[in-house]
């Protein structure tokens, strides 16, 4: 629709007062048609300017005729016939007060026009407010333009309080791994990929790293705490070698360790902490993972040879997913049910030869490749079959079970059912291991991102800069509360560890739980934070030349081993209404009404109206609110939980079907329980940090947490009437803020994971 | 622990009476150790028993020491005892009925115990109930365990709602694909399956499906509907092909198609859609993606030669990304910012040759390799560099704008802005391809998923088979909204390629959005759903051999390329605001401020106390429920969006601060809408399937769909005080139930999508 621009221009030459509506007209015609709104607001605005006669206004509607648009030269004349007049400062100027300076300027007078601003609000949010005149400016300051890194701490000392005592065992590793030798570029073939990881471990093994929890008199450091941190750190580098390393330090070496007896760990330890005797640790079979008491594998004891036969029984029995197995294990600690006799005796473990040093298998060992995998390319996994494989006796693992010179089954624990859990209790410590190296992950994809974030402009305010991604609302929403999650667990692991080193006897039922649950939920945080990390970092999250690919399926199987986190948050579920039960052992049921109905006075305490509506900055903040609502959570989940099963089992409901139907609300208990154990343990560190700089950010890092928490529960509370809509929306409103102002703090905090570019290798934020 | 096994047995066999308490000791045992609750049961469950003397309570006593536990032999010996007066139907006995005839069998008389059943609640979870029992029997039928695939309904029937009228292509497509001429195993070479797709896209080309789009002319079939249909057809066999296919045939033929004009249909289309003419759509640049406006590539237009100059200014504005451009891209679509006389009239698009037929490249054109990605590494990415490129003038695609004779810019359209959307809008196209291809990749995942959970069994009731995992609640949860899900979506997509393609001009920019926001829901659904399937299956979801890691990490970029999701779903709420906005054209604030408060009246008819706290089932099934919940959310969101709009600029707030401030918000006006037009195409076609049976597993899906999504919705509807605590708890229930239900028919559901085991390409099912 092409028009004859000369007789439109000559409307204002011929009418200088018209160039009051010059700007308006202008941002109207900016999507090329004129909407009846539009329309209108020119017709309103024309009846109150006295000073426009019937001549004038109509030529004012030739100029809102969507059959006569101006055109682009046209449009472009007009731009710059209002920038002539453009005050240096927009100050409070608008599209009318510009128009009237205009017709001024070209009067030569004073111009009478007449304001109207409340007009303005209705012609839609295009034009809505001050910014239409930025059209005309280049440049646009916004507040959201404006925001961007500042960084209110010290990083070395953040650094240093995550590193915590280990900070020179950190720098050290962190200094080899940074060497050339353990660069690698992954060009899709596993074969040579294996071989590489391969040899790193061997390179981390010369260098003691890998005995480092085994006894001194095997090479070793008795050190666990130093093992875990070496899981963490090595995470930094490459996730297949990680688990390459557990699998022949940790779980291979620690079954010596912790399942054996001195007669094993002299004839093994030290060479497996050297890598002179690679292994692998073969539980799970095709037909049984999670379900571990349902192997099928057998080892029966031959009373004439004294020894073992090993065997697989069918095809659904083979060992499966077993790192090591493909390519480079000698030996395996096997997983079957031991035969005696004709009587099962149940799982126990025994150490079986699979291949000499050349690779050549043994007799009666069959192994397939699992081939290609999501992630962890570099980790050798196969499938492992016995075909009546003989070993001698004394390669029973015997520490809590064995077959005496009598050919009968001793063991110092009674109940298999009690032994096995023994048994399976001194592995623990992979269920560390594994949340901790997931962590790791987390803190290069979250550095990534956030740096990423904070440099990558897209979009900006009309005429103006393009703003950091990391400025928007939902790009820090995506972001901030994950990274204050990361913080908080990584305490939360520190915690875990320690209590693990220092177990007693009793408290190892708690420990488990824990460590079961802390894997499930920090791992769960790792698949969430690592797909966030991919989106949020657009195409280039989603070249392998950023990493992020990597990081996001080598760890995506995490929430699958060491344990299936469904099953896992059971088990903590479980041992949770167990120690409810214990605490319960001297009381009646009656008197156990008598207690919840207690508990649920102090609760009704806290659901005082003012409390449940409380919108408060100084209260929404608090961290007693925040433990408040975090324990009450907990206590209420767990006690409906029982109170629930109590009821359909009393129903007649079998207890395996009690607990179908409620599973849903189980793995809510262990969540309550774990988020419960992570704030406290946050808000301990925030409280004994004596660095002011850095406390106020760690506390402003839990302040988010704990409000994300309860947002992310937010449908429970509410249905619990713990909080009101009204508080329900300001908690919300405080998330936002939270990550508004974390985002300044960001960079920082990302830097304070200590990880070098070179160990991020990640071209987006390297180049 | 070792103990006299035989002093213990005597106690037994010198007072026959205390055969009673043998089947609860044995049960109390199994855990190896009698906790203080346990003793306390004992104690008085003894009590009780008034032919108890002193004597025998000590003995008792002596049963129940933790520093005598009864070793396995013992325990063995026990359960051997007592199986021997087993009843076959376990019917309703309790441990202590069966000590009784235990003790009867024994003593050949009647037992004189006193049953005291209440006292069995304290002894906690693991004994409770009559399952304790089922330590003796070798199965134990439970509800749980009985469950199981039934199939309510014909699979071929609901194929062919599903396929609609297109199924004769489907069934013609899927043959060809299963050929062996489509088998392959990605071994991690990135370039063999490359020219594997090429291969595959050029045996497409020669059977007429990449042309079906293009107008009969040009050896197409004017046919675009089922140019959709192949796009989602070609995605149940491998996503690097799809995209190819769609780069090739899709975004480089059609620009060509809608973007030029007919002398550009002649040159090229042909040559396209036989693939002669490999080719590429060169939009997005380093450094700006969803930021189309922003590119920096010039054309500048020479008089004197009456051609284009094609320039990449820097580094960061080479073409980023661009499919088909590594290797085997002949041409390009370029877009660029075109210069005349020094200025510039914005974005147009601009053939551009690349490389000849042997795949040299042409002067001033550099290709960069993108290298490895996360998937679809069967795509040739690149980067385009041009340096100086000259072209004719001809090459400028000029539907909607070109360069007259004497070098002057000229456009239909006036409006810069207007120009450049309708531009983009002709290639919104590729926002309805991508969501249907995510969806088969969805359906994919489901099919292997769910079949794999019905026939994989992990864990059992206490002494019986073990279960189908998918017979677990939680997994039945993480499944089954995501199949009524992906159901719903399917129909809504199958509306949103009928309005594309029976669009009217006033029509487009709804069409617009909708396409964008289908595009950004289906999208996320997608990743959601395939990383579920990936947990679902455990280690074997893990191997690639089973798919599920190509399915996800191929379809990980949809929710970034075609526009990344949470930049569509703000132009999806402006969109919604501006319609909102000329809704009210013809009123003014007031009386539009008198609008929201009738709307708040409606409202408060649905907010009485009743509805609210409505916990019916025939209410919470009920359509007119859900469809009011949704369309109520929709209009509240978007109202109370453009409210705080308007609030936060009256107060001063730049229009883009203010957009920020509510970005959050304004995405969830985007997936209200989405939301709400998906259920209300799903409804419709509830109720126009004439087949009984499907219809009632239709309806059941689109219940749950609902549900599902007002229950993620929870929070925000607590807090409108639309439903109310016991409401949203029963609608937690109610999706429960629905799970529960619909799981009987979740296999067949999946056969359905008709996909076979060739397609599907997964070890554990086909095996």
């Amino acid at each position: 629709m092409l028009l004859k621009t000369e007789s439109l221009t000559h409307i204002f030459t011929s009418n200088p007062e018209l160039y009051f509506y010059m700007p308006l007209l202008y941002v109207l015609w900016q999507d090329g048609e004129i909407n009846p709104l539009e329309r209108r607001l020119v017709e309103e605005l024309m009846q109150n300017q006295p000073w426009m006669d019937e001549k004038k206004k109509e030529s004012i509607l030739l100029l809102i005729d969507n059959s006569q648009a101006p055109d682009l030269r046209m449009l472009q004349s007009w731009k710059e016939e209002i920038q002539k007049i453009l005050p240096k400062d927009p100050g409070h100027e608008t599209l009318l007060s510009l128009g009237a300076r205009l017709a001024n300027y070209h009067m030569n007078q004073k111009f009478p026009a007449y304001d109207t601003p409340e007009l303005v609000w209705q012609i839609g949010l295009d034009i809505l407010g001050k910014e239409s005149i930025y059209h005309f400016y280049k440049g646009h300051p916004t507040i959201t333009g404006k925001q961007k890194t500042l960084g209110s701490f010290d990083i070395q000392s953040m650094q240093s309080i995550l590193d915590g005592h280990h900070a020179g065992l950190i720098e050290q590793l962190k200094a080899l791994l940074e060497n050339n030798q353990f660069r690698y570029k992954y060009d899709g073939n596993i074969d040579k990929y294996r071989e590489k990881v391969l040899d790193w471990s061997k390179i981390l093994a010369s260098k003691g790293y890998g005995s480092l929890a085994y006894p001194e008199a095997y090479s070793g450091k008795n050190d666990m705490d130093a093992y875990f941190q070496v899981m963490e750190t090595l995470s930094l580098h490459d996730l297949s070698l990680v688990i390459k390393f557990g699998v022949q330090f940790g779980l291979w070496g620690m079954s010596i360790y912790f399942l054996g007896t001195e007669k094993h760990h002299k004839k093994y330890l030290e060479n497996i902490g050297s890598m002179e005797l690679p292994g692998c640790f073969a539980m799970t079979e095709t037909h049984h993972g999670s379900n571990v008491k349902g192997i099928e594998t057998t080892a029966t004891y031959h009373h004439d040879s004294h020894s073992f036969i090993i065997h697989t029984p069918h095809r659904q029995a083979r060992k499966e997913y077993i790192g090591n197995a493909a390519c480079h294990g000698q030996m395996a600690t096997v997983f079957a049910q031991l035969m005696i006799d004709g009587q099962c005796f149940g799982v126990n473990a025994f150490i079986v030869p699979l291949r000499n040093k050349d690779g050549v298998l043994h007799t009666g060992v069959e192994i397939e490749d699992c081939g290609r995998k999501m992630g962890l390319n570099g980790v050798d996994n196969g499938l492992i079959s016995f075909n009546n494989v003989e070993i001698p006796k004394e390669n029973m693992l015997d520490r809590f079970a064995s077959v005496d010179e009598s050919g009968r089954f001793q063991s110092p624990i009674a109940s298999e059912k009690r032994r096995f859990f023994t048994m399976l209790g001194t592995l623990v410590g992979g269920r560390i291991g594994i949340p901790r190296s997931a962590l790791s992950a987390v803190k290069s994809g979250l550095n990534i991102a956030i740096r990423y974030g904070d440099k990558r402009r897209q979009f900006g305010p009309e005429g103006g800069e393009e703003v950091p991604i990391l400025n928007y609302r939902m790009h820090q929403r995506r972001l901030m509360p994950l990274l204050a999650r990361t913080y908080a667990h990584h305490f939360a692991l520190r915690y875990l560890t320690h209590r693990f080193l220092h177990r007693k006897e009793e408290e190892m039922q708690e420990i488990e739980a824990l460590a079961a649950g802390m894997k499930a939920v920090v791992t769960w945080h790792c698949t969430q934070s690592l797909q966030e990390c991919r989106e949020a970092c657009g195409g280039k999250g989603y070249l392998s030349e950023n990493r992020i690919d990597a990081l996001k399926n080598d760890t995506d199987v995490y929430t699958t081993f060491e344990g299936d986190n469904v099953v896992l948050m059971q088990l903590v579920a479980k041992s949770r209404l167990s120690d409810f039960k214990k605490n319960f052992s001297d009381i009646t049921l009656f008197t156990m009404t008598g207690y919840l109905a207690d508990k649920a006075m102090t609760v009704l305490s806290e659901k005082n109206p003012f409390i449940v509506r409380n919108t408060q900055e100084s209260h929404l903040l608090d961290p007693e609110f925040h433990l408040a609502a975090f324990r009450y959570r907990e206590t209420d989940i767990l006690t409906s939980a029982a109170r629930r099963l109590k009821r359909l089992m009393e129903g007649g409901l079998d207890s395996f079907d009690a607990m179908n139907v409620c599973q849903h609300h189980l793995i809510n208990v262990g969540r309550a329980y774990i988020d419960r154990i992570v704030l406290e343990q946050f808000l301990e560190v925030v409280e004994k940090t004596p660095n002011q700089e850095c406390r106020n950010v760690l506390k402003k890092l839990c302040q988010l947490y704990a409000l994300y928490e309860i947002e992310s529960n937010a449908t429970w509370y509410l249905e619990q009437g713990y909080i009101d809509g009204v508080k329900s929306k300001a908690i919300r409103k405080m998330v936002n803020q939270l990550c508004w102002e974390i985002r300044q703090d960001a960079v920082p905090l990302v830097d304070a994971f200590g990880i070098s570019n070179v160990l991020l290798n990640a071209e987006i934020v390297s180049s």
